[in-house]
């Protein structure tokens, strides 16, 4: 069934994007695109980094230790409860007429559950227990078993490595994984699956378990049909040999398949008709792209928010270093799937602002009637590019591409006593964008290079911001047209779902929107900016390739800080890492 | 003549401190260095280092470079006006029994003047020429003459250039004053002495002109009786051949003696008698060290406030890379005396409190009714060392020693989200300590150990940052016990001037005040140290030594950036450098 605009019976879907603090749905009409109601609901536990806000108040105070970022599952619920209800009621459909809904999600987000789904948090025994909870993207602790995998994985020249650019994330399933399986192994034992939220979701909007293709193959190294092999996993340590066959390999659905229809139980927490299309679970990221109607080779989508997710389809299929990965049909079907990654943007923006800048420029903003963002973007701009005399380096939250190492950190050169915030935070803009050239250039360097660059996300807002990415790629700069991309893109998968369209180009083609090279390179500002480049570039490989380990020394050495015998939990937020109730 | 404690004539001296930013005036009994009275005057132009205030309204705004630092000479006079007679006043001392008046300055400052002492600033036709005005020790736009100065001394093969550690700063009185001739050739010729202020000041006491020991050897390049010679002026630039020669060359006055007497016209200023000794000029730092009683080898004086400025005494004569220089009888007569120094301490301790700690660290600092370093510091030292997992390089004013280089700047690596804003304000601290560690082991393996190290000035009120220093150096840090070490070392040589003393190690063992040891290593904290100053060491040579050379690069692109043409000198301030009327 095709649905024609301006037809005389007009069907609508729902996209709900799962981002890192809350939850959006809105509602969008099949023909055309158009996006008719939204409505966002926040996890009232946000993320946990510092303590277990989620246990029991009889467990006391669960200090959370260092690079941990937890989330409570059942937070994702009451976005369906509260956001899709609100969002069909902004838009003044007829809930009738709704015949689909997707979602996406951040990812690698992980859920540990029974066999029927219930997260291990919802167990009274475990609820004060960390690792019972959603492992968040941004939980950092587990470099060091990344790290083993790494290590493993290129002294047996494990295949699969190469598909991910050389280095598997902390951040994925395996990484996190181990850490569990080592840290708490009664809990490892007793959890049956190990879910991606982005599957965990559409499992509870179904009642049944479809694992997506895009996280098997991104976060759970699934690639040519298999996942790594019990004989590797038992050399990183023998209880976790059985952790793919036993926790993580499920079903398979392929982007734009249902996953099922929505259950009755579902159904009375949205208001939306039992029996409808689900779609497969899929990723922020990875939905964005056919929202931003990126569907064709060389098309590079950046999603830009707290960090930057990186997607781009090709037909070459190339092992790009530092990549976070290649999946054969990870963003379309067709089309070999890449990904890339800035794991910090938006959150070093938002860092700089909260501990860096002095009250006088936010009270200058609120006079202004501006955000302190902006504030500081008119003022560092005020004056030509090169002036601060700086160059920073944006790994606040460490190096997702091409690095791949999340032990290094932020740094910042040329400040003297005449520098002023606003400097300080334009170079911090700056360094985004410098990481964002280092992996168009890499990715060019392996044959797959990027023609068009689309922005997505929050970060759109920032006109000087932009301006900046144009000049530094050289490369024109498209915005989507949608202020909220990763739910109209999982609105495209739900119609797709529903079999509204054929495939998702024409999926894309009918509800997808882009304004063309909105900013185009500036030559002047582009060959000031090559200089700086260059700086970013020395700096980028010195401190990041092993000329000096510097960053990792002084992480270790906050670590063994903090661990010093019994100084004072109460004082110092990141002393206790992992403890268990 | 000596005087006794508890004799019946009890006699009192002046020493004025002429600082940065005021000048400080107190009286001293001579018989025991008791302070009895103090006041202090500040500066109407301050540091003239964004708009020459001082210019006469009718010139407009007269915008100065990029590190460029001038005052104002008049503001010196009315210190000598309003300081000591309130000093006098405020010590009850009767002004008849005041027997002598000695001064220090901030050095290397200059004073370009007629043949009788008038300032070129003072002529109705020079006031809104910058040239004509004070530069102030840290007038930092002379690097580039001063570059050509130490490349041509090494060509040259010049014998005083490693009585200088091998380079000369731009902070001295040959590159400023190359900076005067190629920059102002009117001002040059018309110019007929390039005073230091040290000596300047004196002159207005006495009506005399006499340069002191100190600094033509520490500032002026005066080696075993001779200045660089013409030859190798001229090979700057021919226009420079007479420097030495015409403008600098003057009668020398040792320190400890007396340069004159006071006139009658500075009798009427500061109420005190006509006739009384006045001492030779003397630098504020130097001054320091009898009056912490540091006349002895191995004794070195750190004098910490905006910047910290190293001395000490040694019997043996050595090339220490990197020194300020050594200069026989530069401190105390019969020794060597070795300066060394650090550009940036308390400023950029400043610095960081203004442009980069958020208004809620300053409204707690407020509400418990501390200042906001004492704040800053409390949060930071509640964590052991090592726990910021930040490194900082100390050079947001560039670099003195041992790398003397002031086109250098501030580096911090190791930020991440969860950094804290006391967190960097510590790693500044610590980079400070860092840098003076450099400093000792750099003296040490030139085969002048220090042996004690003292400290003096407005940051020893810090005990966590004494301490750090401490743990850093493994040194006993002992503290001076006068609050004003250079108005009381100045108090000190003008009891020498008058005759009250025979030498100045009796005038320091009388009137000098030292507590030994006041801070002792802490060996636990001191191993911590030693591996964060291992990636300080790291880092500074990485940075200072050549690796790379990209702070250069950054400055040389803000100076590009700023100088684009027609960029609007309104908005940005350091656009058009020297400008004059």
């Amino acid at each position: 069934m095709k649905v024609q605009s301006g037809g005389i019976q007009e069907r609508y879907v729902i996209g709900v994007d799962f981002g890192t603090l809350s939850g959006r749905a809105i509602v969008v009409r099949v023909s055309d695109g158009a996006e008719l109601g939204s409505a966002v609901h926040e996890y009232e536990h946000g993320v946990m980094d510092d303590v277990l806000t989620a246990a029991p108040a009889a467990a006391g105070r669960v200090q959370l230790g260092s690079d941990w970022a937890l989330q409570a599952p059942q937070d994702y619920v009451e976005v369906l409860k509260h956001a899709v209800p609100a969002a069909v009621a902004a838009s003044g459909v007829d809930p009738g007429e709704v015949i689909g809904i997707g979602t996406d999600f951040t990812a690698c987000t992980m859920v540990p559950t029974l066999a029927d789904g219930t997260p291990l948090s919802d167990l009274p025994e475990f609820a004060a227990r960390p690792h019972a909870y959603v492992k968040l993207w941004r939980h950092h602790a587990a470099q060091p078993h990344a790290d083993r995998i790494n290590a493993l994985a290129h002294d047996r020249r494990e295949p699969w490595i190469t598909r991910y650019g050389g280095l598997i994330s902390s951040e994925w399933e395996f990484a996190k994984g181990l850490q569990l399986c080592e840290e708490d192994p009664e809990l490892y034992s007793r959890m049956e699956h190990w879910v991606e939220a982005a599957d965990w979701i559409v499992w509870q909007l179904t009642g049944m378990y479809v694992r997506n293709g895009c996280t098997a193959g991104y976060k759970g190294i699934y690639q040519d049909g298999a996942y790594p092999s019990r004989e590797f996993l038992a050399a990183l340590n023998p209880d976790f040999a059985g952790f793919a066959d036993d926790k993580v390999a499920h079903q398979i659905g392929q982007l734009g398949d249902a996953a099922g229809t929505l259950s009755a139980r579902a159904a009375a927490w949205t208001g939306l008709p039992e029996g409808i299309a689900v779609a497969v679970g899929n990723v922020d990221a990875h939905v964005t792209a056919p929202a931003a109607q990126a569907v064709r080779p060389g098309q590079m989508v950046a999603i830009m928010g707290t960090s930057t997710c990186h997607v781009m389809s090709h037909d070459q299929l190339a092992e790009v270093p530092g990549m976070c990965g290649v999946v054969d049909g990870g963003i379309v079907s067709g089309l070999y799937g890449y990904e890339a990654g800035q794991s910090g943007v938006g959150d070093i923006f938002a860092w700089y602002v909260n501990n860096q800048v002095p009250g006088r420029l936010h009270d200058e903003a609120a006079a202004a009637g501006k955000s302190i963002h902006q504030h500081l973007t008119d003022l560092a701009y005020a004056e030509p590019v090169g002036a601060h005399g700086l160059v920073a380096l944006d790994w606040h939250s460490g190096n997702r591409s091409v690095l791949v190492d999340h032990e290094l950190s932020g740094v910042i050169v040329g400040q003297t006593l005449a520098t002023r915030p606003e400097q300080g935070y334009r170079a911090l803009l700056e360094a985004t964008a410098f990481g964002t050239r280092v992996i168009v250039e890499t990715f060019a360097a392996a044959g797959v290079p990027v023609t068009e660059f689309i922005v997505a996300g929050g970060l759109l807002k920032n006109p000087q911001l932009m301006q900046t990415y144009a000049d530094v790629l050289r490369l024109p700069i498209s915005t989507i047209a949608s202020e909220q991309g990763p739910a109209l893109g999982s609105a495209i998968h739900a119609a797709l779902a529903a079999g509204a369209y054929p495939d998702i180009r024409a999926a894309a083609a009918a509800m997808g929107a882009v304004d063309r090279s909105v900013y185009t390179p500036n030559e002047t500002a582009a060959a000031v900016y090559d200089q700086l480049f260059a700086e970013y570039r020395t700096l980028h490989d010195y401190f990041g390739r092993g000329a000096t380990g510097a960053m990792k020394r002084l992480r270790a050495l906050r670590r063994d800080a903090l661990q010093v015998a019994n100084w004072a939990a109460e004082s110092v937020p990141e002393l206790v890492e992992g403890v268990s109730a």
